[in-house]
């Protein structure tokens, strides 16, 4: 489809590079793309060179952040007594709109998975190993997705804290099963985070 | 959301300002491209400018392109005598799919509106005309959507026209091949009963 207008067939070629973007939407896309004015499409170009040069990891959390720190660690206010342990950055946003929760975060980047792959030693789990040290660190709340790979990095993180005698406690199922943190309502958050359990 | 990662929330905004793309779609390609490496994000930037700089109207009939003239215009093999009029480069992209047609375009860039006050001088009708000059032309077939703009624009070009004395035509009504007639409107419907033929 529009192979003969070879640039807007590429620019549609990068919009179908992103997760969840058709063909059709992607065509779509880079058509509106011509609809901007010159500046308009620089400032887009721009947004995206921008975002994937500041954005890095957050040393501490491994959260994503533009700044040294990411927003949640460097706010004094916040308890870094409970570490609230995510997939991805998303379930980070979507934790942060419960604003009930006072705590930190840790950033996994991943779910231990075999069939995928993906052992222990490639998600953030030695970073999160380090955090044990500080002895302010009271509860750990393991917020991976009610995935079958989520559950099984949720056991295997309590077993490896084990040791610590840190309160390792889980998200309580309120989230629906098979579900992802990123499409849960902000309630359905707040209820889980309420009926959060030991494991 | 994520106002606190300033250029992820200024890249989800951007890819916000784009054709049916709402929040969360948005938010979850700026995550994309967050995943590309370098590389790829320096080729999407590039894209994004490219497809802006390089395409523009192609002289004779304003269908986009980013050579001098378009791909219909500059291939010998195509009927200049049979012109099809349309609203927005993306019909081409359809008709194109129809390989019967060999016939050339027009391309309007928008219908006669008085309610979003868009009258005939904004639309490409002048080029139009200047076509007609062109004794060869000898059909011009008025395929806008089937809307009430999009048929109000067809009458008026059918009258704009007539002193040309070429043909008019339009494009047929009717039930969408492989469709049901459990879900044809009535005024589809309607539409394929009267222009219903001989078999």
């Amino acid at each position: 489809m529009a192979a003969y207008i070879e640039s807007l067939q590429h620019l549609a070629e990068q919009f179908g590079q992103l997760q969840g973007v058709g063909r059709k939407s992607a065509m779509r896309m880079a058509f509106s793309v011509l609809d901007m004015s010159e500046e308009e499409a620089a400032e887009f170009a721009q947004a995206i060179m921008d975002a994937k040069r500041k954005i890095h990891l957050c040393p501490v959390c491994q959260n994503l952040t533009d700044r040294e720190l990411c927003h949640v660690c460097e706010d004094p206010q916040r308890d870094r007594g409970v570490i609230c342990v995510v997939e991805d950055a998303k379930a980070v946003l979507s934790m942060e709109k419960v604003r009930e929760y006072r705590g930190v975060y840790h950033v996994l980047h991943g779910v231990i998975s075999p069939v995928n792959g993906i052992t222990p030693d490639q998600i953030r789990l030695k970073e999160l190993l380090a955090r044990m040290e500080d002895e302010e660190v009271r509860e750990v709340i393991v917020a991976t997705n009610p995935t079958v790979e989520g559950e099984a990095t949720a056991m295997y993180i309590s077993r490896l804290l084990k040791p610590f005698g840190v309160k390792v406690t889980r998200l309580a199922y309120g989230i629906p099963v098979g579900g992802d943190l990123e499409y849960a309502d902000e309630v359905t958050l707040y209820r889980a985070l309420e009926g959060r359990r030991d494991v």
